[in-house]
C-alpha cells in the first residue's frame, strides 16, 4: 500500500536514484544525454549494475539497448516487459524515462527478494528493458530502442546524420552496440506477453482531478517534418529591403501559421522546436533556415490533413518570398491504443491500492508502447507532475506519487500473475 | 593606367593573393574567420611576411592589429595609412576586407621598388594597417581594430563573451595581442595625415552606373541590440496550444515587425540575423529565444527612431504572449562624412585614370573610417562587385576593376603628396 512504511522506503530509494542518474549528463548544471554519448553509456552501466545487484542477468542488444531478466515459474510462457529509456531531450528534467526504468528496477528487486535467485515466483519472467533512445533528440528519427524491440529497424537508418554531421552508425558504435546485430534484437511475437510502463502524465489532468495515477488509453498519432527555405544571404547594410530574399522571415512567417492551424483545429498540437539560421551573423541576411515541425493529434487523419495544410503554407510562404523550400517528412507515427485488457487490469490495481477510480487519458507525448505494439499488447500507468512541466528542468514528482505508482505496480503484477495461473 | 601591362600584372599578383588568403578559414569549404581563431592569425602572419619582402617594418598592437610602414622624406609629417581588415563573416566572400589590404600592400611595394630601402619617395609616410576585427562576428561589438587606433577602446570590453561563452580577453591573447597594452595602440591626432580604404561596394550601384569606381561620401549610422524573449519550455505533445509560453513564436513575430517596419521608413534597413532557440529540440517548445536587430538609416535621428519603435514592438509582442524580454544595445554608431579635401583628390585619380567622373555614393555598410574619423581625415574608394552580392561566397570582383582601383590609388597617392608638397 503506498502509505505503508516498506513502500515509501523503496519509494525514497527511487527518488534517490533518480537524482543520482541525473548527474549524468553532456551539459554542466543541465540534463542532456543524446544517443551515442558517454554519460547515456554511463547511465546504462549505472542501471546495470543495480539489476545484476538485484541478481537480474543482463544483456544488451545491436542498438545498446539495455535488458535485465528473472525467469519465471513456467518457462514456455512469454515474459511480463516494464520498463523506459534513458535518453533525454536537452536541457531535461529528471523523471521523464529514469523515472519508469527505476520503477521496474525496483518490482525486480521486490520480486527477487521474495523467490528463488534469479526468478520472480511468478508464472511468468520479468524483463525490465532499459531503451537508450526514445526522444530522438539527436538523429532525425526516434524510438531507436523499442523499434528494434519491434523489428521496426532499417539498416538505412545507418546513414542519418546529427547536426555536426556524424552519422548514426558511429553513434551505435559509441553506445557499445553492433550495427550488424541490431536486427536481431526483434523479438517474436509470444516472446512478451505484455508491455508496462510507468511515465509522468506530461500534462496537468492529474493534478487537476487530485489524484496520482491515471491509465493512459490510447497515445496520439505524431508527425515530424523538416521545412528548409533556402533565399539569399547578404550584406545587411547594403541590400536594399525590396530586394531581400530572407529565408528567416519566410520561417518565421511559417512559425506563425503553424501556431494559427494548431489553435483553429481542435486537439492539435503543433510546434516548431528547432529553427537553425545560416550564416547566422547579425550582419548578414540569412540565407537558410531549417525548421522543424511536430504535430499530434488522436485522429490520424486529422493529423495527416493539418500536416498537409502546413506544407502547403510553407510552399506559398516560400513562392511569395522568392525562397525555396525542401520539405522533408522525418517521422511519422499512427495513434496506438492500449490493450484493453491491461487497462483493466492497472484500473483495478490503482482503484485497490489509492482507494480512487483511476482517470482513463490519452497520451500526448509519444512513446515506446507505439512501437511496441506491433508486437505485444501494450498498456501505460500515467503519474501525476507537477503544473504538468516536462522536458524541462523544473519537472518535478512528488514522492508519495512514486510511492503510489509502487503500490499500483505491485498489485498490477499480482493480477497479471493471478489472470496468467487461470 | 589600368590597361597598362605593370598594372595588370599587379592587378594579377593582387587577385592571386584574395585567392591564397581565403584558404585561410575556420571551416572546411567556406570562409570563417573569426577574432581570436588560429586561421585569422595565421592570415594576418601571412600578410606580414609579405609587408617585410616589401621592405616594410611591421609591428603588432595590443588588439593584435598588423601594420607595416615605409619612412616618408620629411620625418616630422603625419602617414598616409592604407588599409582594412582580414577578420570576416561566417561563410564570407573573399573579397570584403582582403582586397583592401591586399590594395595597399601593393601600393607599398610599387613605393618600396621606386624609392631608397624602407622609404616611399614622398613627403609623408606610409602605413599600412591590416585590423584583426571589423566585423564583429564574433563578439557583440566591432571594429575593435580601428576602435583600438581611435582611442576608443574600453577594457570593460576584455569581459564580452562570444556564444560559446570565451571572453575577449582570451581571444586577445589567442591573437597575440596583450590587453594591457591596447589602449597604447591608439594614433595621436597630427600622427596620421588621412585614413584611405578601397573596399567593394556590396551594392549595385557602380554596376548599374557601368564603371568600377566610386567616392564615398559617408557612412551611414548603425545600431546593433539583441532581443531575447523568455518563455516556458514544455513539452510539444502535452502542453495545450492556448497555455504556451512560446519563445519562438514570439521572436518570429517580431522579425516580421523588424521587416514591416524597415519597408515603412524609407532608406531604413533593419535585420534579424542571428536566432539561437533554446532548448532546440523538435520536441520541445522552445523556452528561449535571442534575435539579433541590425538597423542603419543614412540620418541618425531616424535610426533611433526606428530602433525605439522596434523595441516597443517587441515589448508589446512579448506583453501579448506573456513572456519575458531584455532587450540590449550592443552597439550604436552614428553616420559619418568623409573628408571633402579626400573626396575630392579621389575622384579626381578616378575621373583621370578611368576617364569617366566616379560616382558619389553614401555607403550602406560600417567601415573601420567610422572609428578612425576621431582621429583623421577618412576617405574610401569603393570597387564595383558583381550583382552587388557580399557577405556570401558569391561575391566577387573582376580583375579589370582591380586593375582600375590600383591605376586610381597610384594617382590618389601622387595628388595627395603634390598636395603636401605644396
Amino acid at each position: 500500500m503506498p502509505g505503508d512504511r516498506t513502500t515509501r522506503s523503496r519509494a525514497d530509494r527511487v527518488v534517490a536514484r533518480v537524482g543520482e542518474l541525473a548527474q549524468l549528463s553532456e551539459d554542466d548544471g543541465a540534463l542532456t544525454r543524446r544517443y551515442g554519448t558517454r554519460p547515456l553509456a554511463e547511465a546504462l552501466d549505472r542501471v546495470e549494475g543495480w539489476l545484476r545487484e538485484a541478481g537480474l542477468s543482463t544483456s544488451r542488444d545491436g542498438i545498446g539497448n539495455l535488458v535485465g531478466r528473472l525467469e519465471g515459474e513456467r518457462p514456455g510462457l512469454p515474459a511480463l516487459a516494464i520498463g523506459s529509456h534513458l535518453d533525454t531531450v536537452r536541457d531535461a528534467g529528471a523523471w521523464d524515462g529514469q523515472l519508469g526504468v527505476l520503477l521496474g528496477l525496483d518490482q525486480a528487486e521486490r520480486l527477487a527478494q521474495a523467490a528463488a535467485a534469479g526468478a520472480t515466483g511468478l508464472p511468468f519472467a520479468l524483463e525490465i528493458a532499459v531503451f537508450a533512445d526514445e526522444e530522438g533528440l539527436r538523429f532525425p528519427t526516434a524510438y531507436l530502442g523499442s523499434q528494434a524491440w519491434a523489428g521496426l529497424w532499417d539498416d538505412a537508418q545507418l546513414a542519418l546524420a546529427d547536426t555536426d554531421g556524424i552519422p548514426l552508425a558511429d553513434a551505435v558504435r559509441a553506445m557499445g552496440g553492433d550495427a550488424r546485430t541490431i536486427a536481431q534484437a526483434a523479438r517474436a511475437p509470444g516472446e512478451v506477453l505484455a508491455w508496462c510502463e510507468a511515465h509522468i502524465e506530461q500534462g496537468t489532468r492529474l493534478e487537476r482531478a487530485g489524484v496520482p495515477l491515471g491509465v493512459v488509453t490510447a497515445i496520439q498519432g505524431q508527425t515530424r517534418c523538416t521545412a528548409t527555405f533556402r533565399g539569399q544571404a547578404g550584406h545587411a547594410g547594403t541590400t536594399p529591403m525590396d530586394s531581400r530574399r530572407d529565408a528567416l522571415l519566410a520561417a518565421a512567417e511559417w512559425a506563425l501559421a503553424v501556431e494559427s492551424e494548431a489553435l483553429a483545429v481542435a486537439e492539435l498540437v503543433a510546434t516548431v522546436g528547432r529553427l537553425t539560421v545560416s550564416p547566422g551573423a547579425a550582419n548578414v541576411i540569412p540565407g537558410e533556415v531549417s525548421a522543424t515541425l511536430d504535430a499530434r493529434h488522436p485522429d490520424d487523419a486529422t493529423r495527416r490533413e493539418a500536416v498537409a495544410a502546413l506544407s502547403a503554407f510553407a510552399e506559398d510562404i516560400a513562392a511569395m518570398r522568392g525562397v525555396e523550400l525542401e520539405w522533408r517528412q522525418d517521422t511519422d507515427n499512427a495513434s496506438v491504443v492500449m490493450a484493453p485488457r491491461l487497462q483493466e487490469l492497472l484500473g483495478r490495481a490503482v482503484q485497490e491500492t489509492t482507494g480512487a477510480a483511476a482517470p482513463r487519458l490519452a497520451s500526448g507525448a509519444g512513446h515506446d508502447a507505439a512501437p511496441l505494439s506491433r508486437i505485444t499488447d501494450v498498456s501505460m500507468l500515467f503519474i501525476r507532475c507537477r503544473a504538468g512541466i516536462s522536458h524541462n528542468p523544473l519537472e518535478h514528482v512528488e514522492p508519495e506519487d512514486v510511492a503510489a505508482t509502487i503500490a499500483a505496480l505491485d498489485r498490477f503484477v499480482q493480477l497479471l500473475a493471478e489472470a496468467e495461473r487461470g
